[in-house]
């Protein structure tokens, strides 16, 4: 297959090089190279040969390079570099504040308009996949309930929280969906869950030397939005261990809607994912959704779209007719 | 909400039911009328008010209806109906007969282009959403394999196959997934399977008084395409039990899809459905589907497509930006 899609790559972090892998994978796209912000030679790329560029070089690449792949944080990275890739790039990114979606699609929307480009903003898993799966589910079982369950996985923003109290060297955090919960969804049954009762909250800690466990494990199980409402355990380890046990990202979960039809006739609808690696994952779905970007230009559609927005057939490798023919 | 679309359902059987009972759960629409091929008289619909029409009269309710739901079977019901109705009204149909999809196609899309009419074929759950899933999931894990597992649930191809054997006076035949089948693609491998390993075929026969039950047995386990390429139970009741136990349309199963991503990351990605009623599933994603070819209709969009190019935002009673807002 003709390699036409020339992607290019912005931050060289785990999605970034995650996205690098997937692009191998892909055998309708290559690799046009890899923007960092920092010094350009202290980058590695998977192929010696991949152009390592300078961000601030950007808009010398505009006709080398057919969409952008944002790899940023959604903290701090996104919210400048999507509205500003979008103005000079077709671009994808994974922005996951939930609650600043809105105002970050005006903002990439405006820009990603003004120019003539395509973006597509917030996909990868969740969100992404869970949100069209959440979308699909309640659109062709309407009268019914939606949950979606979360891990078993790592969660990067909790770690993190952890990390940040005293006498703490290292955390790891896994969220664990409780089976019982999952299973009376997937009975059919349409339960109230409160947040505990629907995922706990696993931690492991390496702790400093003479430091007080105790309260570490307080200021852990206490900490407002992150875990007082959730169960929640602790366990101190080694850190031999925790380089030797906890250095994987695994993650997934389940989006399940339970509902009926006419004489009450029950199903259960039900998506679920087991991910060994959440950023190798991730940066399969946004390299997919690359090639949805450059359709959409193609066809001249232009602004920021979401995963509601894109037809499957634009994220195939495989044309219409042939998908008609072999996959419906 | 303002019941916007008018929808016409042609065939009142078991799906033509179905989607009657789902357009009152969708506050969107409301039921224009049901076409019948028999005499309109002898249609009882679910509200008393319902206006039953006869299939000669369509033309005339061209500005009454906004989209005709086909509920029509795929073997020589759909053949004929698509392409006419389409020549009138914007139309969704579940056309299941794979290997003719492409010309099926081929003549709705030429029929709906001509009129200026928006037509999606063949959708349902397989084809339908179970086909969708394969897309997606083979275009964000390209480097993997799929699989389709269906049941347990009731197939009426099968069940009628086996009604026409002679002696036999009722039948109902059950496909199961093998479980140690399921399992194994679930645990992440990528075994190929023979059409033995995955499905058992699970027959209940209501046989004549004192019909050879053996070679009943025999003719139904010998049957080539049906039964086979399968182990095949074969289980002799009273037409009493039949009618007592094997009155519902049970159905479901699952798409499944491993695959892996850089540094071999092993990933499983599930769709599944559990469903108490074939057609009623069936009926309700119909409906979903005549939100959407209204949309597209709207827009000016039309011609013949599939679930493959219909993007989610266009199946939600929900605005983008409520999307954006809530579900992403």
């Amino acid at each position: 297959m003709k390699k036409i899609i020339q992607i290019g790559i912005v931050g060289y972090g785990n999605i970034g090089r995650a996205v690098e892998a997937s692009v191998e994978r892909n055998p309708d796209m290559s690799l046009a190279g890899i923007f960092t912000r920092r010094d350009p030679s202290t980058i590695k790329p998977s192929a010696a040969s991949t152009k390592i560029l300078h961000v601030d070089d950007a808009k010398k690449f505009v006709d080398d390079i057919d969409v952008t792949i944002l790899c940023g944080g959604s903290a701090t990275d996104l919210p400048e570099q999507g509205p500003y890739f979008a103005s000079i790039f077709n671009t994808v990114d994974s922005y996951d504040t939930h609650a600043k979606i809105p105002e970050y699609f005006e903002a990439v929307n405006t820009a990603a308009q003004k120019a003539g480009k395509t973006a597509v903003i917030s996909t990868g898993w969740d969100p992404g996949i869970f949100s069209l799966m959440r979308v699909l589910e309640e659109s062709i079982l309407p009268d019914g309930k939606g949950y979606t369950f979360w891990g078993p996985g790592v969660s990067q923003g909790h770690s993190d929280a952890i990390r940040r109290i005293g006498g703490v060297i290292d955390a790891r955090q896994y969220t664990i969906p409780i089976e019982a919960a999952v299973n009376q969804v997937r009975a059919g049954e349409q339960p109230e869950f409160t947040t505990r009762e629907k995922h706990l909250r696993d931690c492991y800690v390496v702790a400093a030397k003479d430091t007080d466990k105790k309260r570490i494990t307080s200021e852990i199980k206490n900490m407002p939005d992150y875990f007082a409402d959730y169960d929640t355990q602790v366990s101190f380890i080694s850190k031999q261990e925790m380089d030797g046990k906890h250095t994987k990202m695994p993650h997934g979960g389940f989006v399940i809607r339970t509902g009926t039809t006419g004489g009450n006739d029950r199903h259960v609808v039900e998506f679920g994912l087991k991910l060994e690696s959440n950023p190798g994952f991730t940066g399969s779905i946004l390299t997919a959704y690359a090639r949805a970007v450059y359709r959409l230009s193609q066809e001249g559609i232009t602004g920021a779209k979401t995963v509601f927005d894109i037809a499957p057939v634009y994220l195939s490798l495989k044309s219409g007719a042939d998908l008609r023919k072999t996959r419906l």
